[in-house]
């Protein structure tokens, strides 16, 4: 049976593997990576800076990301093919790239726990029945873990809650009413909606990378400056990645 | 000025620190642990596995835990009490234990951000302005990330949510609705109100050590089961960590 590891490697800087994490590097034999074209030329090199702080020599297979038809009437139809063309793709390097009783590698940003496909994708190719395969998830530090070290501020106060969610579903209203809210994967700096409401905003872009930014403060008083440069960040970049924490009626924990 | 590294050891096997944090150990004189007596003697046990795995040396300032009033009426005036004879405690051993351009070292099981007082405990020493100082936080790999890469799931679903929050919380019924939701501090597996609601249950105990536990199922089905290990464990051990995902009405994401 062929052996993935599923490494979450941090959400940036080399050091934030774990000890456990770099000796799963060190076992695999071949690191297939999802070649997502241009923009994720940064991450790519993020990668490569890993691979060659901990190893002294390293194969990757470039499996090509099958094109997501982004016009689709149906959404959802749209994101479950591309989804289904993926892990076909996987499957088939995993076939040709990786022997029998082989050890392969995904590198996950940050921890495979939030926010990423590649457990579900790895459930879809063992219940495909296909390609016999067992696999193992190594946790790593995520983009919110450091958004709270950085900031020196814990996510859960004391008796409290807080809630992880995205853009989407804050700007739909979808989120939670009296506790803290942790928002990623935001085109829009949805926490606007906050406003008023006498809250505090621990915002952090390109954390754990050499451009990392951090701003905190009342949301009311900060938001604007927050928005502002955000904008020129992704101006200047092209991309931006970036996280916050949203706690609600300042310094006094909901009930 | 006395600089203080908080440093998130993971919540479990040593393997779990991060390459950043091992190097953070690395760097500091004197690490303060507060003496909670015999029930920790277990966790103290961890601590140092960690210690002597990753340093030749190290020195330890051992700093009496304030008795805390369990009786008293008001319980968050007691709390609050305790709170601030521990501060005062971790702060003198800062002014007797710490050379005024010394650093020293917090060690935190699992990640600093959740469910932690050290860094509440440090912004109000910095408050008192007695002992001035400066802090940075590493942050670790929590008992909710390993609860997930056991069981290798994620924790939050495509577009769907996730509450991080406390049984006494849940117990109140001031959890989400909607969402998939974590608990920890959790004493009596407040998780029993979630039945026949068709949600999944992934419970971890004592994770990242020899005695981890993992059972996972429909709740409605495995919580019997649960309760019993539980309640074995807890007697066999004479205390017991543990952490669960609920996962909401079956497989299908919360909107
Ligand atoms: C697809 S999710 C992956 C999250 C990742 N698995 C983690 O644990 O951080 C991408 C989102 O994570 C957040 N993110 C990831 N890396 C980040 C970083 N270095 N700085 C700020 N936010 C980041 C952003 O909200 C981004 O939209
Ligand atoms: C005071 S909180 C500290 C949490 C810690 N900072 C972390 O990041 O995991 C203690 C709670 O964390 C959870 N916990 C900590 N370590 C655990 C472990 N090894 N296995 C299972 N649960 C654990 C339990 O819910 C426990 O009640």
């Amino acid at each position: 049976m062929r052996h993935i590891r599923v490494i979450g490697v941090g959400a940036g800087d080399p050091g934030l593997l774990t000890v456990e994490a770099v000796k799963a590097l060190r076992s695999v034999e071949v690191f297939l990576v999802l070649d997502k074209g241009e923009t994720t030329a940064e991450l790519t090199a993020a990668r490569q800076a890993i691979l060659e702080r901990y190893l002294d020599t390293y194969r990757i297979a470039l499996i090509a990301d099958p094109p997501r038809d982004r016009t689709a009437a149906n959404y959802e139809g749209a994101v479950e093919a591309w989804r289904d063309a993926r892990s076909m793709a996987v499957e088939h390097a995993l076939r040709t790239e990786v022997g029998e009783k082989g050890t392969a590698g995904l590198l996950v940003w940050g921890d495979p726990a939030l926010y990423d496909g590649t457990i579900t994708m790895l459930d879809t190719i063992v219940a495909r029945g296909q390609v016999p395969l067992k696999y193992d998830v190594l946790p790593g530090i995520s983009s919110v873990q450091l958004l709270a070290a950085r900031h020196r501020i814990t996510l859960t106060r004391t008796a409290g809650a807080v809630q992880i969610t995205t853009g989407r579903r804050v700007a739909a209203g979808h989120h939670d009413e009296d506790t803290d809210v942790v928002v990623m994967l935001d085109a829009h700096l949805a926490c606007e909606r906050f406003r008023g409401q006498g809250a505090d905003l621990y915002w952090g872009a390109y954390l754990g990378t050499a451009d990392e930014v951090l701003i905190a403060g009342p949301l009311d008083e900060i938001l604007p400056h927050v928005t502002e440069k955000r904008a020129r960040l992704r101006e200047a970049k092209g991309w931006i990645m970036d996280t916050y924490l949203v706690r609600r009626g300042g310094s006094k924990p909901p009930v």
